[in-house]
């Protein structure tokens, strides 16, 4: 039995088929099944196995295509990270391809040569679980290369995984008249199912609009009927494989856009934009990379903030509890990072709603210690921006900014209930 | 200006009127407004200060009631642990008072009397914020003791900051034939849109149900139409301050509960019961309390691991991206735990959704570093888990059982879609 090979395995109550893949654990047999899920069997539940038909090799490989400007569309540069969206996964070994020059997505995607003159570049070629700090810069400056050089609209494609975190360093890092939209798929675009192909069409398509900012698209539902457009520091992938993994978190998506009519419904008012402007960008990619993000929990080791305090971190996000706590037991902890000014800063792990430290006496307390609440901001965004401010200003600047408004992260409202 | 005066703050462009609370910052004024929220306002930033009615002194004390029990209904134990719920906040100085005899709940909500005969006890006094792994044993004692006493059903009245970390702790710990049902109030009882006697009520009435386990039990939406009794290892505080702040994850919550006519609507099908054991109750309180949370971010350092291997920690639950993932650059310290017989378990920071380590490279590599998928547990529900299995098991029996159901907290499916 060979990688590739098309295989039933019989269980004691099971039975499943599908293509065995490669598998790290001497234990496990992986096969990858028609839905195209992989499945991991113990061996030795394995009672019969059968090869049903044997694999063969993958074949790549195209010539270019030639393709002409429309002078009636906008240029759009799409720019590949890597991830699901920007890969054809080898079913018969498990590999995953990157694919994605222009040529390769208007071979997959023809419809977007109606929607948009587009460009190709791939800038990386990761899985997002691997995105770095150091990649955002990264892709920062390709996105001010090519609208220097004529893009009217960015499109990144990514890994989903970690979408949410680079669209938030990027709403930092960046400051344009052009929108720029994450894009990112759930399933591979060699799967029936796959989510890939309208969600790049309607990326580029959002992409042309007259807005400006960062953005992430992705299915807005499970059908195929319509795509959200979500604000880049106000979004979190909040399923780890429904195609509409990606949710606004304390605020309605931007806008809808259909993947198959092309048409966009703004759900909210938009910023306007300085069209004079349109080849102007300005970066900002400081980072101060020793931050800390912290998930709070019963019982949580108060040494835990030494350590990171003791290893030069200058920033800490605490994702609190409720509306925005900690244990007693962890304020040791808190008044060390405290003392050798580390910036700490409070999120809360229920996700939807807003910090308020001021309800109850723990919070009242950690804010006497120096902790800086958070608002509604969502905890991975409070961590880039920490990393953002402490990378550009001074301590006691930083700690004034990270309770403001700079990028769409905070909905400012005198109303504490949220 | 005394704590307990009502007054009136003028700053530049609004008008706040409350009672003044005490705060800990000497920079900060807070006062409670009327709809019961606390604000803190920046002292630099007040222009006038108008004392519209001074503050006086609570009063407290009232002679006991004389309860008799009725034959027809069941006993049920309201135990208190603390929280919102169980307390009265007093808005003249800020304190929070605990509420919680008997008697002070029939005399709160006097409708108690017609659900069931009601007896109180205050096992603990705390907001949750500070629940600690070892009050979740004190908790499982007084529930037994309670049973054994001949409670027919457990009410346990809890802050909700770590209300569903309890949940879970005592879903492994007790084992009985009597419902144990958590509940907490998102607005205190002496505001009126408190949620407190509707859900204690609700909670009361679910405690009379011919069901066993341990549940939690909210507000099912922001009206006061319906409360959800959600399994107590598939539910997760998922918002800051609404009152169906509560969500079962994963699963639908097992019955909805008409806290105004006290109707029980099952949702799903129930676990049956021995009703000749209902005075039975098994504890096991054990737990591994050196077992770490961390969630998993783009930079996060591998030292992080280290100093909790080198800090005598036995399991680590990473909460990873997506389906299960960490950045390579992580790896190394997951090595280290491995060499170092610390259990490693994954779960995924999107919250919903199952992890499935099969897909990518990453998460197979991950496995066999030796790192244990915990299909769809929450993270919490995890991180409890795996206390509890490595205070009873050794380290390969626990790894074998951390990614098999035990007390509801994993749906099994084979389908890994989810
Ligand atoms: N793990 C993949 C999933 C995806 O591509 O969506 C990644 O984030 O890159
Ligand atoms: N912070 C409080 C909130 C509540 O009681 O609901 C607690 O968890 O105890």
């Amino acid at each position: 039995m060979d990688i590739g090979d098309f295989v039933k395995l019989e269980l004691e109550n099971t039975t499943y088929s599908g293509t065995l893949m490669p598998s790290l654990n001497e234990n496990t047999i992986v096969i990858k099944m028609k839905s195209g899920y992989n499945v991991g069997l113990d061996k030795k539940k394995i009672k019969n196995i059968e090869i049903l038909e044997s694999g063969d090799k993958p074949k790549y490989g195209l010539p270019p295509l030639n393709l002409e400007k429309n002078p009636k569309l906008k240029n759009i540069s799409i720019l590949s990270t890597g991830g699901t969206v920007a890969s054809r996964v080898d079913y018969k070994t498990g590999a995953v391809h990157p694919a994605f020059t222009a040529d390769d997505l208007i071979r997959a995607v023809p419809e977007l040569m109606d929607v948009a003159n587009i460009k190709g570049k791939v800038i990386l070629n990761i899985l997002s679980e691997n995105m770095l700090p150091k990649y955002w810069a990264m892709t920062a400056e390709a996105i001010k290369e090519e609208i220097e050089n004529g893009a009217e609209g960015i499109v990144i494609a990514h890994g989903t995984d970690t979408m949410h975190y680079t669209a938030s360093a990027l709403s930092f890092m960046v400051t344009s008249e052009v929108p720029i939209i994450l894009v990112g798929a759930q399933r591979s675009s060699d799967r029936p199912s796959s989510d890939a192909a309208l969600n790049i069409i309607a990326a580029v398509k959002a992409a042309t609009e007259p807005i400006k900012g960062v953005y992430v698209l992705m299915h807005g539902e499970t059908g195929d009927t319509v795509c959200h457009l979500h604000e880049g520091t106000k979004v979190r992938k909040l399923h780890s494989s429904r195609r509409d993994a990606f949710k606004s978190v304390n605020k309605t998506p931007i806008a809808e856009v259909n993947p198959v009519t092309k048409e966009v419904k703004y759900l909210r008012d938009v910023k306007s934009r300085d069209k004079s402007k349109i080849k102007e960008v300005v970066l900002n990619t400081n980072l101060e990379e020793k931050v800390a993000l912290i998930k709070v929990y019963p019982g949580i080791d108060s040494e835990i903030l030494k350590f990171y305090v003791d290893n030069g971190y200058k920033g800490i996000i605490l994702e609190g509890t409720g509306l925005g706590h900690t244990p007693e037991t962890f304020f040791e902890g808190i008044d060390y990072a405290n003392e050798n000014n580390v910036l700490v800063a409070m999120t809360t792990q229920t996700i939807n709603g807003r910090v308020n430290m001021n309800v109850y006496s723990n919070g009242r307390e950690l804010q006497a210690k120096g902790v800086i609440p958070c608002e509604d901001m969502l905890s991975e965004v409070a961590f880039v921006k920490l990393m953002h401010l402490l990378g550009n200003y001074e301590f006691e600047e930083a700690k004034e900014l990270m309770p403001k408004n700079i990028a769409g992260e905070i909905n400012e409202s005198i109303n504490l209930e949220c």
